[in-house]
Protein backbone atom coordinates (compact mmCIF):
# COMPACT_ATOMS: atom_id res chain seq x y z
CA UNK A 1 0.00 0.00 0.00
CA UNK A 2 2.68 2.12 0.84
CA UNK A 3 4.86 1.54 -2.10
CA UNK A 4 1.80 1.22 -4.67
CA UNK A 5 1.10 5.15 -2.88
CA UNK A 6 4.77 5.71 -3.80
CA UNK A 7 4.99 4.81 -6.77
CA UNK A 8 1.41 6.62 -8.12
CA UNK A 9 3.16 10.29 -6.58
CA UNK A 10 6.54 9.19 -8.33
CA UNK A 11 4.04 8.59 -11.87
CA UNK A 12 4.26 11.20 -14.67
CA UNK A 13 1.57 13.72 -14.23
CA UNK A 14 -1.19 12.87 -16.80
CA UNK A 15 -4.47 12.28 -17.36
CA UNK A 16 -4.53 8.43 -15.67
CA UNK A 17 -2.71 9.77 -12.21
CA UNK A 18 -3.66 8.13 -9.49
CA UNK A 19 -5.60 5.64 -10.90
CA UNK A 20 -4.47 1.70 -11.35
CA UNK A 21 -4.98 0.34 -14.92
CA UNK A 22 -5.10 -3.46 -15.62
CA UNK A 23 -4.56 -4.83 -19.03
CA UNK A 24 -3.85 -8.06 -20.65
CA UNK A 25 -2.38 -9.04 -23.79
CA UNK A 26 -0.81 -11.27 -26.29
CA UNK A 27 -1.98 -15.01 -26.58
CA UNK A 28 -2.86 -18.03 -23.70
CA UNK A 29 -0.67 -21.53 -24.39
CA UNK A 30 -2.91 -24.09 -23.00
CA UNK A 31 -0.92 -27.46 -22.88
CA UNK A 32 -1.91 -30.78 -24.15
CA UNK A 33 1.71 -32.60 -22.71
CA UNK A 34 5.19 -31.63 -21.98
CA UNK A 35 6.04 -30.58 -25.58
CA UNK A 36 2.21 -29.69 -27.30
CA UNK A 37 0.24 -26.40 -26.99
CA UNK A 38 -2.94 -25.11 -28.26
CA UNK A 39 -2.55 -21.44 -28.83
CA UNK A 40 -3.96 -18.18 -30.17
CA UNK A 41 -2.78 -16.56 -32.93
CA UNK A 42 -2.09 -13.02 -30.97
CA UNK A 43 1.25 -11.09 -31.68
CA UNK A 44 0.76 -8.66 -27.75
CA UNK A 45 1.53 -5.39 -29.75
CA UNK A 46 -2.04 -3.73 -29.34
CA UNK A 47 -2.11 -4.80 -25.74
CA UNK A 48 0.77 -3.98 -24.66
CA UNK A 49 0.93 -0.57 -26.77
CA UNK A 50 -2.40 0.35 -24.34
CA UNK A 51 0.10 -0.59 -21.29
CA UNK A 52 2.09 1.40 -22.50
CA UNK A 53 0.18 4.05 -23.55
CA UNK A 54 -1.67 4.26 -20.09
CA UNK A 55 1.47 4.62 -18.27
CA UNK A 56 2.58 7.44 -20.12
CA UNK A 57 -0.67 8.83 -19.19
CA UNK A 58 0.14 8.77 -15.73
CA UNK A 59 -1.52 5.47 -14.90
CA UNK A 60 -0.30 2.26 -12.58
CA UNK A 61 -0.50 -0.28 -15.03
CA UNK A 62 -0.10 -3.97 -14.32
CA UNK A 63 0.26 -5.85 -17.49
CA UNK A 64 -0.62 -9.73 -17.51
CA UNK A 65 0.81 -10.99 -20.53
CA UNK A 66 0.86 -14.64 -22.77
CA UNK A 67 3.95 -15.28 -23.80
CA UNK A 68 4.89 -12.90 -26.67
CA UNK A 69 8.70 -11.93 -28.26
CA UNK A 70 8.03 -7.81 -26.93
CA UNK A 71 9.72 -6.48 -24.43
CA UNK A 72 8.39 -5.22 -21.55
CA UNK A 73 6.85 -1.76 -21.56
CA UNK A 74 8.58 1.11 -19.72
CA UNK A 75 7.30 2.17 -16.51
CA UNK A 76 4.26 -0.98 -16.52
CA UNK A 77 4.97 -3.94 -13.60
CA UNK A 78 4.10 -7.44 -16.34
CA UNK A 79 3.14 -10.36 -14.99
CA UNK A 80 4.13 -12.96 -17.50
CA UNK A 81 1.56 -15.97 -17.74
CA UNK A 82 1.13 -18.93 -19.91
CA UNK A 83 -2.29 -20.40 -19.25
CA UNK A 84 -5.54 -19.31 -19.40
CA UNK A 85 -5.88 -20.48 -15.55
CA UNK A 86 -3.01 -18.52 -14.88
CA UNK A 87 -3.72 -15.33 -16.66
CA UNK A 88 -7.26 -15.36 -14.63
CA UNK A 89 -5.40 -15.82 -11.39
CA UNK A 90 -3.09 -13.24 -12.20
CA UNK A 91 -6.06 -11.19 -13.00
CA UNK A 92 -7.39 -11.23 -10.05
CA UNK A 93 -4.79 -10.84 -8.04
CA UNK A 94 -3.59 -7.76 -9.47
CA UNK A 95 -7.11 -5.98 -8.66
CA UNK A 96 -8.47 -3.48 -7.39
CA UNK A 97 -8.11 -1.28 -10.32
CA UNK A 98 -10.22 1.70 -11.75
CA UNK A 99 -10.18 0.09 -15.29
CA UNK A 100 -9.43 -3.35 -16.86
CA UNK A 101 -8.46 -3.44 -20.69
CA UNK A 102 -8.58 -7.72 -21.76
CA UNK A 103 -6.89 -7.34 -25.02
CA UNK A 104 -5.21 -10.76 -24.85
CA UNK A 105 -6.73 -13.46 -26.97
CA UNK A 106 -7.34 -16.75 -24.43
CA UNK A 107 -7.86 -19.68 -25.70
CA UNK A 108 -11.56 -20.70 -25.30
CA UNK A 109 -10.46 -24.35 -25.00
CA UNK A 110 -7.56 -26.53 -23.02
CA UNK A 111 -7.06 -30.19 -23.37
CA UNK A 112 -9.38 -31.66 -20.49
CA UNK A 113 -5.94 -33.48 -19.29
CA UNK A 114 -2.73 -32.38 -19.25
CA UNK A 115 -0.66 -35.70 -20.15
CA UNK A 116 2.48 -36.20 -17.57
CA UNK A 117 4.30 -37.51 -20.75
CA UNK A 118 4.66 -37.08 -24.00
CA UNK A 119 1.87 -38.52 -26.05
CA UNK A 120 3.59 -41.43 -28.47
CA UNK A 121 1.77 -41.87 -31.55
CA UNK A 122 3.41 -45.12 -32.07
CA UNK A 123 0.87 -48.26 -33.37
CA UNK A 124 -0.19 -45.73 -35.87
CA UNK A 125 -3.84 -44.57 -33.84
CA UNK A 126 -4.20 -40.93 -32.40
CA UNK A 127 -4.75 -40.05 -29.01
CA UNK A 128 -8.30 -38.61 -28.25
CA UNK A 129 -7.92 -35.08 -27.42
CA UNK A 130 -10.67 -34.01 -25.04
CA UNK A 131 -11.37 -30.24 -24.57
CA UNK A 132 -13.06 -27.71 -22.09
CA UNK A 133 -13.81 -24.60 -21.86
CA UNK A 134 -11.43 -22.23 -19.94
CA UNK A 135 -12.10 -19.69 -17.45
CA UNK A 136 -13.65 -16.59 -19.02
CA UNK A 137 -11.78 -13.73 -17.54
CA UNK A 138 -13.84 -10.88 -19.13
CA UNK A 139 -16.74 -12.40 -17.79
CA UNK A 140 -15.61 -13.16 -14.76
CA UNK A 141 -14.40 -9.79 -14.18
CA UNK A 142 -17.08 -7.69 -15.48
CA UNK A 143 -19.82 -9.73 -13.33
CA UNK A 144 -17.83 -9.20 -10.14
CA UNK A 145 -20.03 -7.85 -7.15
CA UNK A 146 -17.31 -6.10 -5.40
CA UNK A 147 -13.53 -5.37 -6.65
CA UNK A 148 -15.17 -4.77 -10.44
CA UNK A 149 -13.22 -2.31 -12.35
CA UNK A 150 -15.30 0.62 -12.99
CA UNK A 151 -14.72 0.17 -16.55
CA UNK A 152 -14.24 -3.38 -18.03
CA UNK A 153 -13.13 -2.98 -21.80
CA UNK A 154 -12.88 -6.36 -23.63
CA UNK A 155 -11.79 -7.19 -27.60
CA UNK A 156 -13.54 -9.18 -30.34
CA UNK A 157 -11.43 -10.47 -32.67
CA UNK A 158 -13.69 -11.62 -35.45
CA UNK A 159 -13.00 -12.68 -39.12
CA UNK A 160 -17.06 -12.09 -40.28
CA UNK A 161 -19.75 -10.01 -38.69
CA UNK A 162 -17.61 -8.04 -36.45
CA UNK A 163 -19.60 -5.47 -35.19
CA UNK A 164 -23.13 -7.89 -34.87
CA UNK A 165 -20.59 -10.28 -33.16
CA UNK A 166 -18.79 -8.01 -30.97
CA UNK A 167 -22.30 -6.14 -30.03
CA UNK A 168 -23.90 -9.45 -28.98
CA UNK A 169 -19.89 -10.21 -26.95
CA UNK A 170 -20.24 -6.69 -24.59
CA UNK A 171 -23.91 -8.04 -23.80
CA UNK A 172 -23.05 -12.18 -22.65
CA UNK A 173 -19.74 -10.44 -21.25
CA UNK A 174 -21.65 -7.68 -19.06
CA UNK A 175 -18.41 -5.50 -20.05
CA UNK A 176 -18.94 -1.52 -20.49
CA UNK A 177 -17.23 -1.19 -23.71
CA UNK A 178 -15.39 -3.66 -26.67
CA UNK A 179 -13.00 -2.97 -29.26
CA UNK A 180 -13.37 -5.09 -32.42
CA UNK A 181 -11.76 -5.78 -35.18
CA UNK A 182 -11.53 -7.53 -38.16
CA UNK A 183 -8.93 -9.89 -38.40
CA UNK A 184 -9.47 -11.79 -41.45
CA UNK A 185 -7.25 -11.57 -44.60
CA UNK A 186 -9.75 -9.75 -46.26
CA UNK A 187 -9.87 -6.51 -43.61
CA UNK A 188 -8.01 -4.35 -45.49
CA UNK A 189 -4.61 -4.35 -43.52
CA UNK A 190 -2.11 -6.28 -45.54
CA UNK A 191 -1.43 -9.91 -44.22
CA UNK A 192 -4.23 -9.36 -41.60
CA UNK A 193 -3.98 -7.62 -38.48
CA UNK A 194 -2.98 -10.38 -36.68
CA UNK A 195 0.97 -9.11 -35.86
CA UNK A 196 0.82 -6.44 -37.70
CA UNK A 197 1.89 -2.78 -36.86
CA UNK A 198 -1.88 -1.17 -37.51
CA UNK A 199 -5.23 -2.13 -36.31
CA UNK A 200 -8.48 -0.66 -37.62
CA UNK A 201 -11.42 -1.08 -34.83
CA UNK A 202 -14.87 -0.20 -33.70
CA UNK A 203 -15.82 0.87 -29.87
CA UNK A 204 -18.49 -0.31 -29.13
CA UNK A 205 -20.58 0.99 -26.12
CA UNK A 206 -23.97 0.92 -24.56
CA UNK A 207 -23.87 4.34 -26.77
CA UNK A 208 -23.37 3.03 -29.85
CA UNK A 209 -20.81 1.95 -32.29
CA UNK A 210 -17.69 4.32 -32.89
CA UNK A 211 -15.62 3.07 -36.15
CA UNK A 212 -11.73 4.29 -35.83
CA UNK A 213 -10.44 4.54 -39.08
CA UNK A 214 -7.07 2.60 -39.80
CA UNK A 215 -4.17 3.66 -37.30
CA UNK A 216 -0.95 2.35 -35.81
CA UNK A 217 -1.64 0.15 -32.88
CA UNK A 218 -0.05 2.93 -31.17
CA UNK A 219 -2.39 5.33 -31.99
CA UNK A 220 -4.60 3.06 -31.32
CA UNK A 221 -4.19 2.84 -28.27
CA UNK A 222 -3.41 6.21 -27.34
CA UNK A 223 -6.90 7.19 -28.39
CA UNK A 224 -8.50 4.29 -26.45
CA UNK A 225 -6.72 5.44 -23.03
CA UNK A 226 -7.83 9.12 -23.76
CA UNK A 227 -11.42 7.91 -24.07
CA UNK A 228 -10.73 5.24 -20.69
CA UNK A 229 -9.23 8.55 -18.76
CA UNK A 230 -12.66 10.56 -19.55
CA UNK A 231 -14.84 8.18 -18.47
CA UNK A 232 -12.92 7.65 -15.50
CA UNK A 233 -13.15 11.55 -14.84
CA UNK A 234 -11.38 13.49 -12.26
CA UNK A 235 -9.69 11.98 -10.06
CA UNK A 236 -11.22 13.84 -7.20
CA UNK A 237 -15.02 13.46 -8.44
CA UNK A 238 -14.38 9.78 -8.42
CA UNK A 239 -12.38 9.21 -4.31
CA UNK B 1 23.28 -24.71 -60.72
CA UNK B 2 25.90 -21.86 -61.94
CA UNK B 3 24.87 -19.76 -58.81
CA UNK B 4 24.79 -23.35 -56.05
CA UNK B 5 28.86 -23.64 -58.18
CA UNK B 6 29.35 -19.74 -57.14
CA UNK B 7 28.46 -19.82 -53.93
CA UNK B 8 30.65 -23.03 -52.73
CA UNK B 9 33.70 -21.39 -54.62
CA UNK B 10 33.13 -18.37 -52.15
CA UNK B 11 32.57 -20.32 -48.73
CA UNK B 12 34.94 -20.40 -46.03
CA UNK B 13 36.91 -23.18 -46.48
CA UNK B 14 36.74 -26.32 -43.69
CA UNK B 15 36.14 -29.62 -43.38
CA UNK B 16 32.27 -29.41 -45.34
CA UNK B 17 33.19 -27.16 -48.13
CA UNK B 18 31.60 -28.24 -51.44
CA UNK B 19 28.68 -30.08 -49.31
CA UNK B 20 25.30 -29.30 -49.01
CA UNK B 21 23.24 -29.17 -45.57
CA UNK B 22 19.79 -28.90 -45.30
CA UNK B 23 18.61 -28.66 -41.74
CA UNK B 24 15.32 -28.10 -40.29
CA UNK B 25 14.41 -26.42 -37.06
CA UNK B 26 11.56 -25.22 -34.62
CA UNK B 27 8.57 -26.18 -34.10
CA UNK B 28 5.48 -26.02 -36.67
CA UNK B 29 2.19 -24.46 -35.95
CA UNK B 30 -1.14 -26.71 -37.54
CA UNK B 31 -3.58 -24.04 -37.80
CA UNK B 32 -7.19 -24.96 -36.32
CA UNK B 33 -9.14 -21.76 -37.72
CA UNK B 34 -7.84 -18.58 -38.85
CA UNK B 35 -6.99 -18.02 -35.40
CA UNK B 36 -6.04 -20.71 -33.26
CA UNK B 37 -3.69 -23.41 -33.70
CA UNK B 38 -2.07 -26.55 -32.00
CA UNK B 39 2.04 -26.07 -31.63
CA UNK B 40 4.75 -27.89 -30.32
CA UNK B 41 7.55 -26.32 -27.80
CA UNK B 42 10.77 -25.46 -29.50
CA UNK B 43 12.85 -22.75 -29.64
CA UNK B 44 15.03 -23.66 -32.66
CA UNK B 45 18.18 -22.64 -30.57
CA UNK B 46 19.59 -26.39 -31.40
CA UNK B 47 18.83 -26.30 -35.61
CA UNK B 48 19.90 -22.75 -35.87
CA UNK B 49 23.15 -23.57 -34.07
CA UNK B 50 23.55 -26.62 -36.03
CA UNK B 51 23.03 -24.60 -39.68
CA UNK B 52 24.99 -22.42 -38.02
CA UNK B 53 28.02 -24.77 -37.47
CA UNK B 54 27.55 -26.43 -40.61
CA UNK B 55 28.00 -22.92 -42.37
CA UNK B 56 30.89 -21.89 -40.73
CA UNK B 57 32.42 -25.46 -41.09
CA UNK B 58 32.22 -24.41 -45.13
CA UNK B 59 29.39 -26.08 -45.86
CA UNK B 60 26.25 -24.59 -48.11
CA UNK B 61 23.63 -24.73 -45.87
CA UNK B 62 19.42 -24.52 -46.57
CA UNK B 63 17.65 -24.04 -42.94
CA UNK B 64 13.80 -24.88 -43.19
CA UNK B 65 12.89 -23.49 -40.26
CA UNK B 66 9.33 -22.97 -38.38
CA UNK B 67 8.27 -20.28 -36.43
CA UNK B 68 10.77 -18.81 -33.99
CA UNK B 69 12.15 -15.77 -32.39
CA UNK B 70 15.68 -16.46 -33.64
CA UNK B 71 17.07 -14.25 -36.36
CA UNK B 72 18.27 -15.96 -39.81
CA UNK B 73 22.03 -17.18 -38.68
CA UNK B 74 24.66 -15.57 -41.04
CA UNK B 75 25.83 -17.19 -44.52
CA UNK B 76 22.28 -19.72 -44.38
CA UNK B 77 19.70 -20.08 -46.65
CA UNK B 78 16.54 -19.74 -44.86
CA UNK B 79 13.20 -21.04 -46.12
CA UNK B 80 10.18 -19.99 -43.55
CA UNK B 81 7.23 -22.21 -43.36
CA UNK B 82 4.39 -22.40 -40.49
CA UNK B 83 3.25 -25.95 -40.79
CA UNK B 84 4.45 -29.75 -40.56
CA UNK B 85 3.16 -30.19 -44.63
CA UNK B 86 4.84 -26.30 -45.74
CA UNK B 87 8.20 -28.06 -44.26
CA UNK B 88 7.60 -30.97 -46.08
CA UNK B 89 7.54 -29.58 -49.27
CA UNK B 90 10.13 -26.86 -48.27
CA UNK B 91 12.61 -29.94 -47.52
CA UNK B 92 11.97 -31.89 -51.00
CA UNK B 93 12.34 -28.76 -52.52
CA UNK B 94 15.69 -28.07 -51.05
CA UNK B 95 17.07 -31.67 -52.22
CA UNK B 96 19.31 -32.93 -53.23
CA UNK B 97 21.32 -32.35 -50.37
CA UNK B 98 24.47 -34.81 -48.76
CA UNK B 99 22.94 -35.02 -45.34
CA UNK B 100 19.96 -33.80 -43.79
CA UNK B 101 19.30 -32.70 -40.08
CA UNK B 102 16.27 -33.01 -38.53
CA UNK B 103 15.92 -30.56 -35.27
CA UNK B 104 12.81 -29.50 -35.90
CA UNK B 105 9.63 -30.39 -33.63
CA UNK B 106 6.91 -31.68 -36.14
CA UNK B 107 3.59 -31.81 -35.19
CA UNK B 108 2.44 -35.61 -35.01
CA UNK B 109 -0.66 -34.03 -35.65
CA UNK B 110 -3.11 -31.32 -37.19
CA UNK B 111 -6.75 -30.38 -37.10
CA UNK B 112 -8.62 -32.82 -40.32
CA UNK B 113 -10.08 -29.82 -41.58
CA UNK B 114 -9.37 -26.22 -41.05
CA UNK B 115 -12.23 -23.62 -40.06
CA UNK B 116 -11.98 -20.88 -43.20
CA UNK B 117 -13.82 -18.56 -40.28
CA UNK B 118 -13.13 -18.76 -36.42
CA UNK B 119 -15.31 -21.17 -34.57
CA UNK B 120 -17.40 -19.86 -31.77
CA UNK B 121 -18.05 -21.60 -28.52
CA UNK B 122 -21.45 -19.69 -28.47
CA UNK B 123 -24.03 -21.99 -27.05
CA UNK B 124 -21.64 -23.86 -24.46
CA UNK B 125 -21.09 -26.70 -26.45
CA UNK B 126 -17.64 -27.53 -27.79
CA UNK B 127 -16.69 -27.80 -31.13
CA UNK B 128 -15.46 -31.38 -32.46
CA UNK B 129 -11.97 -30.92 -33.07
CA UNK B 130 -10.79 -34.30 -35.08
CA UNK B 131 -7.15 -34.91 -35.29
CA UNK B 132 -5.11 -36.55 -38.40
CA UNK B 133 -1.42 -37.23 -39.01
CA UNK B 134 0.77 -35.23 -40.40
CA UNK B 135 3.62 -36.33 -43.21
CA UNK B 136 6.84 -37.85 -41.75
CA UNK B 137 9.15 -35.92 -42.90
CA UNK B 138 11.86 -37.71 -41.33
CA UNK B 139 10.51 -41.08 -42.04
CA UNK B 140 9.85 -39.59 -45.97
CA UNK B 141 13.24 -38.21 -46.30
CA UNK B 142 14.53 -41.74 -44.88
CA UNK B 143 13.03 -44.01 -47.51
CA UNK B 144 13.71 -42.10 -50.54
CA UNK B 145 14.63 -44.60 -53.38
CA UNK B 146 16.73 -41.62 -55.03
CA UNK B 147 17.56 -38.70 -53.73
CA UNK B 148 17.76 -39.45 -50.37
CA UNK B 149 20.92 -37.51 -48.66
CA UNK B 150 23.65 -39.97 -47.79
CA UNK B 151 23.41 -39.20 -44.18
CA UNK B 152 19.72 -38.86 -42.77
CA UNK B 153 19.90 -37.32 -38.92
CA UNK B 154 16.76 -37.40 -36.91
CA UNK B 155 16.29 -35.92 -33.33
CA UNK B 156 14.14 -37.55 -30.40
CA UNK B 157 12.38 -35.01 -27.64
CA UNK B 158 11.60 -37.23 -24.97
CA UNK B 159 10.53 -37.49 -21.68
CA UNK B 160 11.07 -40.75 -20.20
CA UNK B 161 13.03 -43.72 -21.87
CA UNK B 162 15.14 -41.49 -23.51
CA UNK B 163 17.49 -43.99 -25.24
CA UNK B 164 15.34 -47.04 -25.78
CA UNK B 165 12.48 -44.73 -27.61
CA UNK B 166 15.30 -43.47 -29.69
CA UNK B 167 16.80 -46.15 -30.86
CA UNK B 168 13.48 -47.40 -31.48
CA UNK B 169 12.37 -44.23 -33.63
CA UNK B 170 15.74 -45.07 -35.58
CA UNK B 171 15.00 -48.33 -37.06
CA UNK B 172 11.24 -47.06 -37.44
CA UNK B 173 11.88 -43.99 -39.33
CA UNK B 174 14.89 -45.79 -41.55
CA UNK B 175 17.41 -42.58 -40.27
CA UNK B 176 20.91 -43.26 -40.04
CA UNK B 177 21.27 -41.29 -36.74
CA UNK B 178 19.51 -40.08 -33.89
CA UNK B 179 20.40 -36.63 -32.00
CA UNK B 180 17.98 -38.02 -28.24
CA UNK B 181 17.53 -35.79 -25.43
CA UNK B 182 15.66 -35.70 -22.25
CA UNK B 183 13.08 -32.39 -22.59
CA UNK B 184 11.64 -33.44 -18.99
CA UNK B 185 11.89 -30.90 -15.99
CA UNK B 186 14.08 -33.50 -14.35
CA UNK B 187 16.38 -33.48 -17.16
CA UNK B 188 19.11 -31.92 -15.27
CA UNK B 189 19.01 -28.86 -17.14
CA UNK B 190 17.08 -25.62 -14.87
CA UNK B 191 13.44 -25.43 -16.28
CA UNK B 192 14.18 -28.32 -19.05
CA UNK B 193 16.09 -28.21 -22.82
CA UNK B 194 13.06 -26.50 -24.19
CA UNK B 195 14.18 -23.14 -25.13
CA UNK B 196 17.22 -23.46 -22.68
CA UNK B 197 21.17 -22.33 -24.06
CA UNK B 198 22.24 -25.92 -23.08
CA UNK B 199 21.25 -29.63 -24.00
CA UNK B 200 22.66 -32.93 -23.03
CA UNK B 201 21.97 -35.63 -25.85
CA UNK B 202 23.11 -39.36 -26.64
CA UNK B 203 24.42 -40.23 -30.27
CA UNK B 204 22.30 -43.00 -31.49
CA UNK B 205 24.05 -44.87 -34.64
CA UNK B 206 24.31 -48.35 -35.97
CA UNK B 207 27.60 -48.43 -33.93
CA UNK B 208 25.54 -48.15 -30.68
CA UNK B 209 24.67 -44.95 -28.44
CA UNK B 210 26.87 -42.21 -27.36
CA UNK B 211 26.57 -40.09 -24.20
CA UNK B 212 27.62 -36.48 -24.83
CA UNK B 213 27.92 -34.50 -21.34
CA UNK B 214 25.61 -31.31 -20.73
CA UNK B 215 27.03 -28.67 -23.14
CA UNK B 216 25.85 -25.51 -24.91
CA UNK B 217 23.70 -26.14 -27.89
CA UNK B 218 26.17 -24.04 -29.84
CA UNK B 219 29.10 -26.97 -28.92
CA UNK B 220 26.66 -29.60 -29.42
CA UNK B 221 26.15 -28.29 -32.39
CA UNK B 222 29.63 -28.52 -33.60
CA UNK B 223 30.23 -31.73 -32.16
CA UNK B 224 27.54 -32.77 -34.44
CA UNK B 225 28.94 -31.17 -37.34
CA UNK B 226 32.28 -32.52 -36.54
CA UNK B 227 30.67 -35.70 -36.85
CA UNK B 228 28.83 -35.14 -39.67
CA UNK B 229 32.13 -33.77 -41.60
CA UNK B 230 33.84 -37.18 -40.90
CA UNK B 231 31.24 -39.36 -41.21
CA UNK B 232 31.08 -37.87 -45.51
CA UNK B 233 34.43 -37.66 -45.55
CA UNK B 234 36.60 -36.04 -47.78
CA UNK B 235 34.87 -34.55 -51.24
CA UNK B 236 36.59 -36.12 -53.81
CA UNK B 237 36.70 -39.85 -51.71
CA UNK B 238 33.04 -39.00 -52.63
CA UNK B 239 32.66 -37.04 -56.08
Amino acid sequence: EIAAAAERLLAPAGPLKGRHLLVTSGPTHEPIDPVRYIANRSSGKQGHAIAAAAARAGAQVTLVSGPVSLPDPAGVDVRHVESAREMLAAVEAALPADAAVFAAAVADWRAASEAAEKMKKDGGTLPPLTLTENPDILATIAHLSNRRPRLVVGFAAETQNVVTYAQAKRARKGCDWIVANDVSQRSGIPGGVMGADSNEVHLISAEGVEHWPQASKADVAERLVGRIAAALGPLEASA
